[in-house]
């Protein structure tokens, strides 16, 4: 480990930690999404957040426009008997001098119906701007594309 | 990296550092069940585990009922001519004051038919108490509940 | 923590380290090889690397090889119409005492069909020695098996 020694092993270690943090939080997003916990969910991103993702007509921008497009959701997959589970991971990090992290990622929704079968319902690739908002990491922005769209 | 000064700091480094750690553990742990290492992966649980999945009709308390079950499992798919992987991530962690590990996560199973198909098998929400015995993380309990089932 | 005192401790951390910057690495690489990246892709791999699996009929051995490789199958995606992903994760690693870090590991290849499904395509184990490079993770050699395979 000589070549990675001083600066070098500082900033792998202060890496490391921030990217223990960044798939904790992206675990915990996630399934306060699959739970329905549509409010809680919808803090973890900033106030003014921008939410662009293909199930959506246009980008949503802030909490209540978050909140009531998952809480849709929601009641449409319970309604249907269903599940729906977002396997987020191959998370792509990097910091900039400001501490802003950008992350690149991909998220397989798993679909299932309860007395039936799971499959794969969507595979997206995000792209999110994390910000800092008292010391914890926000969604200041979030990108998600679907490959089965042109 | 003002804002996680001092303290704060520290305890996003050692949070990072169980973080791997809880990693590493699943991967490898899950990794000998799909190997069929029965015995080993029992020994990744403490000797009184208590073991709540719905593919067994009750729990299974300690190592023989984990073996047992485990190695019938992995005799039907050799039969069968089939291939189980458990791939586990999104790993919500929390560790208390006493240094036991709350882990909630997802768990995909695949299931491919050797000379067929690779396909979904299962999707699985995995919650575990994780304790030190001896410095190493074991589990302690596991309950784990399928997203097709009521 | 009382157990990991004194050297467990910092052995611990360095683990840490280095496992997130094995998560980082294969998150990166697998992303430039979804994305057509098969330049910059072969650079993640040495020089000299040996790179063997089953959609090739013998291993690749050294840059060239893996530019035309994944080139072909670039061309090949496009003109069918089709994306791959490649979700890596469940990385079970070990460092050797001279730095060298083995890697065993699932991929999950997904398809989708532009303006139809996506769906799993292929489950691999991936196993792979990983050597420093003037300090950065290269992949020296890769074993890749399928498990629809016998």
């Amino acid at each position: 480990m000589t070549i990675q020694a001083g600066i070098g092993q500082q900033a792998a270690a202060a890496f490391g930690t921030l990217y223990a943090e960044v798939q904790q939080f992206y675990a915990h997003q996630m399934q306060l999404l699959d739970l329905g916990e549509s409010q809680r969910w919808a803090e973890t991103f900033t106030e003014d957040a921008t939410f662009d993702v293909p199930t959506l007509p246009e980008p949503v921008r802030g909490r209540p426009g978050l909140v009531a497009a998952t809480s849709r959701t929601a009641a449409q997959l319970a309604e249907a008997g269903q599940r729906h589970r977002h396997f987020i991971g191959m998370f792509d990090v990097s910091e900039r001098p400001d501490g802003t992290v950008d992350v690149r990622s991909y998220a397989i929704v798993y679909a299932s119906v309860i007395g039936g079968d799971s499959q794969v319902h969507r595979v997206c690739v995000c792209e999110d701007v994390l910000v800092r908002v008292e010391g914890a990491l926000q969604v200041a922005t979030r990108r998600v594309t679907r490959d089965d769209l042109a």
